[in-house]
């Protein structure tokens, strides 16, 4: 049996309609998703849940859509909860990355399985091809100098997306993520031509079973807004949220859309 | 006899201040400098001044300050200067950095060495050490990780400049320079906690005698604006113009600022 366990977006819906499963909702974490079987649980009572979903006979998670971080509240750990604060309370101070990798160790070491929403519902990612249009050799271009920029910094855990407009380098990811960065080369792009890709991929050191890169009509739009004329995900490691959407805006943009 | 070959700002007044020598002010480039001795020159009249520098006795040229790229007129164009045409063409469409290089090829190939504004100006660069204050634990460890940020990128000839707050890569100097930057940074950090660092050096590859990054008090103040406590340059390497008004704002902005 499988427990999607979701945060907001449309993720959660799309694993559980290819797969059998239920649903775990945590308290404050922001999913507005709904399914047949529902466990609601609570940040301070991970001993409830671990139990809940053993008794349910759960053997595989998937960790399904961002989590908003609830405050926490200690009066009500339970003891399970508090034996794991010693290991959670330094991560919560840091990067999502961290915290998401220690959550799935935890999950795995109740013998859970943590899988892939790429792996769960194939679906959602593109093989390596044309999605809509075909890049142009100035597009091929300067998609490889935005995919060599985000391989060097891979290694430092920054960079899940570039803009590269005419070899010219507009904008690196950080942690503000995705739209704040092409609102930035929408803001400042005045000076250096037109046209240009955004090119979006995991880091090197990325666990796709707890994050993976997503993308929907609305990456489109801020694309198309920042002046660019491509954008190129990574074939297979990329979530299309949801696809036909995606599509549909790429062709009313006029944007050239393709996975490598 | 040294010329100073002068774009914006106040670097090659600071240069003339510690060196004798003469000015070029190229028409359209943005020089407001003055100074005893002045060519003036064309960019489309290159023979007519390398032959007024050589009757001049000037073996050493620098280039100091940023230069406009002014629109060129091919009808007054000189023969050296339509020589040179072929090679140069191509490269106005680029990047600065390329443009730059082979300017400084084209004065080497006429027998001036290229002189760079930290060698004839030591005064305006900073040896290791604290400029403002002193960099508690959590500033060198932010300054750390920017700095790792940018080496990783430096081959890609991409990032003068890093902000990093508590672990946090919060942004990536691209083309639109360290303003952009660090307004953006000031723009989008709301969710990310207070305080962090920017750190400045060159790229691996670029070449300080024809462009140095620099800093005035006005990068202070963005710094500053942008919810940072520190600042930390490149020893030896950035610019500080002018080094009493830098200091001046950091000490205003509590901004803790240092070279190492």
């Amino acid at each position: 049996m499988l427990a999607v366990i979701a945060g907001a977006g449309l993720l959660p819906r799309l694993i559980l309609e290819e797969n059998p499963g239920l649903l775990v909702r945590f308290e404050g974490a922001g999913c507005e998703t709904d399914a047949a079987e529902i466990v609601e649980a609570r940040f301070e009572q991970l001993g409830v849940l671990f139990g809940e979903l053993k008794s349910r006979d759960v053997t595989d998670v998937c960790f399904a859509g961002a989590m908003a971080r609830p405050a926490l509240d200690p009066s009500s750990f339970d003891p399970e909860t508090l034996a794991l604060m010693p290991r959670v309370l330094p991560v919560l101070k840091g990067g999502d990355d961290a915290l998401l990798r220690l959550i799935a160790e935890i999950f795995e070491e109740q013998g859970f399985a943590v899988r892939g929403a790429h792996e769960l519902a194939p679906g959602l990612v593109a093989p390596a091809g044309s999605l809509v249009g075909e890049p142009d050799a100035g597009q091929k271009q300067d998609a490889a100098r935005a995919t060599a920029i985000l391989n060097a910094l891979s290694e430092q855990d920054v960079g899940q997306g570039c803009v590269v407009a005419n070899g010219l380098c507009l904008g690196i990811e950080t942690i503000q993520g995705t739209d704040a960065m092409l609102g930035f080369v929408a803001d400042t792009r005045a000076r250096h031509g037109d046209g240009g890709v955004f090119v979006k991929r995991p880091k090197a050191i990325q666990d796709l079973r707890i994050d993976m890169p997503a993308i929907g009509p609305e990456t489109v739009v801020a694309v198309a807004a920042a002046g660019l004329s491509g954008m190129c995900i990574a074939a297979g490691s990329v979530l299309l949220l949801d696809r036909p959407a995606i599509m549909d805006a790429a062709v009313a943009a006029g944007i050239v859309l393709w996975a490598e």
